[in-house]
């Protein structure tokens, strides 16, 4: 009963305690990675640097006691160390671990597999099961779209690198570097590193741009549909509606 | 009697005057703005700064006046000199007269607290009123979504750090900084400030560009769609339908 | 009914001809823009120069026969005269006449007004009436928003100036300056010639772009909503809907 | 009846082996375009060089057989050499061909027209289909919005050319060169080659951005919604209107 207790404040369900143990958890994750992000950070002062330091070694040592926690009072320690959640919350620990070895410290992605931990948070979150559900939804359009995405992105390369290739031989040096201005000018990013200075180049930017920029924003905005789908944003509008249609009918009915 | 129409006057729900008094008092809350920001303009010919001055002085006495009014007409002054647009009328006066100490003149941040006045527009105004009741709407969506796009934004700042901080040490210097190269690319502004260079870190973000707009444009959806869901722009699509169905079954219901 | 048959013809809707010597016309104003626009082409060879200008004159001369047709043909000289399309018409031959004067020619506005012409490509248009007709819709809307993009773009304006002005007093010299940035930011153009470069001034941008984006694209939204509205690009979708209802009990009913 | 299989296999229909076979010349079409595209890069070790070649060898014997392949099975020879997917699987093994000459191997475009491969995934996909039947949908809407923005956009070109051609005689040095600013600008994609510096040019680019994104967002948008309504991704949301009407009449009924 009390080791379930653990796990269930951990999870944030316990009855009383509600999920104040997982946000403070979840609050952790979050200031770890702005630490990590602040780490790299050129020129701070030492006090900063040891204060990030300190609060790192803080950090490890919570995920640790997790951890533990969590292995002692599951019901299958075993069956949990082997979990994809038993083996995160490991792996959330283990390169801190190994970056308390000042030798290891200098090598920049032992560091960040540290981030891990972000993982962690989507344990207990929704957003992910909606994210998951949103994108099954919508799979087989994704793909349709996605494919017709990157041959307008394919034939919009080769077709700048033809125009553009002798006018700015390093700018628009191959296709795939062509490939990269059109991801920028698709995606109506539009860095400024690379664009088109010919004018029959121009011209077909701007029929590309016209035509593909329709093609190009299927795929994003098939998500965000979807995403607004499996949310029910559009309830209030849907409330109107059916209290309209309800006050005469069926006062109980709930959609 | 009197002292209640003042009242009405300065708020424009005046029975003759309607909301003449108001509108002039908004005109010149936005001139007064427009003449700060003109302020500001180097080089201005002395005449013309010295108009702006001039203007501001009649802008302060205007305000002032209508604090003293509103302050000895309003049935509980107490109540009203420390209520929230108490304040702001007490303090769109103020900044102004300390402006007028030549010593403060120089302190910009002082003079620019006269913005303060912008608050006014919004006492009698329904778009703040809109834009709170569209924003409490989708609170939860908005926290959901806001999480998932700081997430995304996060990932892809790291991630831009490992391809590119080896090839452009200064522009991807650190995490904090590749932060804002994810920022100015998800919003699609692209700057240009700050772009990848090698292969990988193209591929990168040619990737998390076409994954991450879809989720980073949904707050943005959400907002302009929970506008849009309280101004019922969408009226005549509904009228049509509701004709199309009332016609057949109570032509006197209006929605 | 010789002269009616004339205008119908320039109009568009005689009876045999249909609408061919209107569509005629019409080409001929979009030519004339094209030449116009190649005009300023700088370092044009002299028989290019000598060929724009022939069909200059030439499409002068189709232009003040058609005014003159239009005039006599008309069944109240006088009122077309004096009507808006009338002056339109007028207008669209007179720069043209002072062009032929060589000393005028250099005057580079009066050489553009002869784009006046692009008007009468209204004239039988339902383009523009759809257009007004959307706009007279979402009015309110627009304003309201409108007037809330312009308090938010300022607003960002006065923050970007504060944040940025002492790092980069030359790019963001004042609050004028600093308006162009807004605008540049808040439709996602994103030039590049103003960014901020202090960490302050990057968080506040990152901020209220998020915060901003949802704002200002809804003036823009209204507008394409309003305009897909008045156009029923919904037609299909509305149709399968009709077919649903009317299947089973109005098979006649058209909407 | 062999024959007849041999097609089936090629257009992937066959019974047994479905479309086993058709996925495995598209995936050497996509492995083709690829390859393409990774010769232009400069300075590839001589190694990666002989490799490509040698994959295009082994490509243009798969597209020769498949082309005598599907000449000597199809019932009417003739018929077929001289159909559309005929000539486009002749012309996909031609330039191939001709690029074995080494003396034809410098010319790019020759190279290139080996990319007409690439309308063979087109041969037994339905993404084309939907493309088509959404255009076809939309031709109407597409044409009126197509011109409106032409109109905007140039109309944009020659305010910006009157404002910034003195103060930018390089950068907006014709109307010509003021579209490409223009297109830029409307679409979002802002290179930032092209930008105004005068106040007026300013004032002048934030109007039209405001009224323009409106007009030119249009098309892009009839696309997206055409694509999305041919595929019927707003399912859910008519599922429940349909609910909503049967309800009253057929409780029974589920679409």
């Amino acid at each position: 009963m009390r080791r379930h207790a653990i796990v269930e404040l951990l999870d944030g369900t316990h009855e009383r305690w509600g999920n104040n143990v997982a946000l403070a958890l979840h609050s952790l994750i979050v200031l770890s990675a702005i630490a990590i992000a602040l780490e790299t950070v050129n020129g701070l002062p030492p006090i900063f640097t040891r204060l990030l330091y300190d609060f790192e070694v803080f950090i490890l040592l919570v995920f640790v006691a997790e951890y533990v926690l969590r292995l002692t009072c599951s019901k299958h320690p075993v069956k949990y160390a082997f979990s994809f959640w038993g083996i995160i919350d490991l792996m959330s620990c283990l390169p801190a671990i190994a970056l308390l070895q000042p030798q290891w410290q200098v090598v920049r992605t032992i560091r960040l597999i540290r981030l891990v931990r972000l993982l962690k948070l989507f344990r207990t979150s929704v957003a992910l099961d909606r994210l998951g559900r949103a994108l099954t939804l919508v799979k087989g359009e994704l793909i349709v779209f996605g494919v017709l995405s990157a041959l307008m992105l394919y034939v919009s390369a080769v077709g700048i690198y033809l125009f553009e290739h002798d006018a700015q031989p390093d700018a628009f040096s191959s296709i795939p570097q062509s490939l990269w201005w059109a991801v920028a000018s698709f995606t109506t990013v539009g860095y400024g590193d690379l664009f088109p200075i010919t004018t029959g180049g121009r011209i077909f930017t701007s029929f590309v741009l016209f035509i593909g920029l329709g093609i190009v924003a299927v795929p994003s905005a098939i998500i965000t549909a979807a995403l607004l789908e499996t949310q029910n944003t559009v309830k209030p509008r849907k409330n109107k509606r059916n209290t309209e249609i309800t006050k005469k009918e069926d006062p109980n009915e709930t959609s």
